[in-house]
């Protein structure tokens, strides 16, 4: 019987590579970058969708659109799906649009099914969630979730100085819509897993457990710049030489708080970068993650105390700026579960993971039960026109989404086939 | 006796303090690019003061300036001093002017005292020693030297297509001499240290005994770029992380090499350069130095060694391409001995050193008996507008110089009171 309930992965995949078909790249990728013209024509395309789906559409304010579709009891929260359909300026096919994607599979196989739920469903494309035009990032979920303010969102500027309210107004998405304030009963979210994990460990199904929490720094060590050829070494102050070490340190500490510490020095600047001058200050970029708040807090004192070392024994001087703090967001227990049972009860290798990647789920999770899904990807790249996934990944994934949205539409019964 | 032939350290001073108004910056610098209206009428400014020293002044094809001064014996071959009167961008006041009035100096006083040498004498301005506008570099005594072509200095092109040869001819200084082709009986250049070693060591004058070897790299180390968040650190291929061994392999193989080794890391570019994005390539300069050939080969078998290391032990790949080789150059022995002894009798802390940067005294080796004179300049600190020098450092520096010259042009006599 659970056999007969699944979706359809042909046509999963067919509407994924239609919607790909705008703002293609050369080689292979997407260029739709947020509230474009191009970005535009992808909501046209999947508003349709979700218009044949039998969907009732509604923009809010930010341009957030929610497709919804009535359940037996509507004064029950909906059970919301959904992702982003914009991308990076060399962008994927997967990224965002699996999940946007999946959630209209969903839709579409309810409805071919005559399946009704307890309580109404709704599919959401959250407004910019790349980033890569405007900032904030995930500027959609991120107004709904209350982090930051609808204005805040609507006077971003992209770098010819167009604003994200004229730019909604331009493409038809400027809704009337207020954004968040209203209880969502869950929110899934499917994606490629943008890591290699699952790929290394042969798994189909990523059960996303939470979000790592980050901290980002500028870190600035100064020395003194001087000639390469005059000057012995025993004299120098080499900002670089003294900055490799807490480059190193940087790795050291990641790994000393496995298996989910993350460290990355993405960004070096070299001052005064001449061939043979050596360096007098170097800047560089620190990328800091762990699930656990209280590991970040041990790895943010690491870093500290590495930076007075290196101060003392150098002589040179050492400066962190803090940039950015993100706490780790753990996920819906209850949801989780769902995740991971499904997976389990329709044979999928699965296995537990971590996000290390900003998702729109993340910033839901402030204000709903949340859940995301997995699925592996080539080689475990993203953002990146090379991206890439197996339709039966994709498919298996979306299984999981219904299966789940199902419980969770159907409140504490958990047979699926209603 | 020997006190009464000394240079006047007053007048060398307010000549520089002279010359440095031409161009002078706000910091108390100077901005006087090779072959620039500027460097004209610094040129200008000297050339008069040549003629009132009673030299015969005399400008050769690309732009090389000898002021001669006869001697009792002029088919002697002649002994020359000098250096450039060019800067960098944000150059120093003493860095090339120095050497040039050190020897306008000499002449000076020469003439004052009526003092004829055997040999005859000559005051040299090379034509653009800096090489910041038009490369290469040591042009002037370059092509003297046979080190390049003239045809290749005349054609060498500024960031605005100007050439060398049209503004020689804007200036007023396109001679007819043709350049070198003809034998020197002594090449000598003071100049000020750039470097922190006298000062360090508490010393007056440099006998510089020749110049380092040069080798310079580009060094490319080529990992796999990816999320800084999604992927676990077990499975990166960090450039960076596996460029920072190399980079303190270089500052560890100068270390293992003392006195004069050097070892700098001056420019690095990291790709793709995100803060949020493993480096997928970093590219740095590597600049190796030693006085010994056979220690600079042992440097550069120790960094080849290291490159295969890296990539053996951090799964990158690593490319290390040769960019640039000049050999050391021992100086004179016989006009080093006679720096090192007129420094002693004079009563002159001083000590024998190594010239890390370039010189055209460098390139003037190759053709003619040379050597240099140092003398310390603040904290080391050149090429740089706050670049300074004590009046009493530069005038011993020349009375140096003076007695140096005085016993090459006599040819064997010792005696300096002719």
């Amino acid at each position: 019987m659970k056999q007969s309930l699944a979706v359809d992965g042909r046509r999963l995949w067919r509407s994924l590579m239609d919607l790909a078909r705008i703002g293609a790249t050369d080689k292979g990728g997407n260029c739709r970058l947020a509230l474009t013209r191009l970005d535009g024509q992808g909501r046209d395309l999947v508003v349709g969708w979700m218009k044949e789906a039998g969907l009732d559409v509604t923009v809010d304010q930010v341009g957030n659109i929610f497709g919804r579709r009535a359940g037996r009891r509507n004064e029950l929260p909906p059970i919301v799906t959904g992702s982003h359909s914009d991308t990076q300026p060399t962008g994927g096919k997967f990224d965002g649009c699996y999940g946007v994607m999946a959630g209209l599979e969903v839709m579409r196989t309810l409805r071919e099914r005559g399946i009704e739920t307890e309580a109404p469903l709704e599919l959401a494309i959250w407004t910019n969630e790349e980033g890569s035009r405007f900032v904030p990032v995930m500027m959609g979920s991120g107004v709904f979730a209350g982090k930051f303010p609808l204005e805040t969102a609507l006077e971003a500027r992209d770098a010819d100085g167009i604003s994200v309210r004229s730019e909604l107004q331009a493409i038809g998405y400027a809704g009337g819509a207020p954004v968040g304030g209203r209880p969502l009963g869950a929110y899934f979210e499917a994606h490629i897993e943008q890591g290699p994990i699952l790929e290394n460990e042969d798994k189909v199904i990523g059960v996303v457990t939470g979000s790592l929490g980050l901290r980002w720094y500028d870190l600035t060590v100064t020395g003194m710049e001087a000639h390469a050829g005059p000057t012995p070494m025993a004299l120098r102050q080499d900002a670089l030489f003294a900055g490799t070490f807490l480059m190193q340190e940087v790795i050291h500490i990641a790994n000393a708080h496995q298996p989910h510490g993350r460290g990355t020095v993405g960004v070096v600047r070299v001052h005064p970068g001449s061939r043979n001058v050596i360096p007098g200050a170097v800047t560089f970029t620190v990328d800091l993650r762990h699930q656990d708040d209280a590991e970040l807090s041990a790895m943010d004192a690491r870093l500290r105390a590495a930076c007075l070392e290196v101060e003392r024994s150098h002589r040179v001087k050492v400066e962190l700026k803090d940039v950015q703090y993100f706490e780790p967001t753990p996920f819906d227990p209850a949801l989780v579960g769902m995740v991971r049972e499904h997976a389990r009860a329709a044979g999928l290798p699965a296995m537990d993971i971590v996000t290390g990647a900003g998702h729109d789920a993340v910033y839901i999770a402030a204000v709903a039960p949340t859940a995301m899904i997995f699925v592996p990807c080539k080689d475990g790249i993203s953002h990146n026109e090379i991206e890439d996934a197996r339709p039966e990944h994709l498919e298996a994934g979306c299984n999981v989404l219904l299966a789940a949205i199902l419980q969770a539409a159907a409140g504490t019964r958990t047979g699926v086939n209603a």
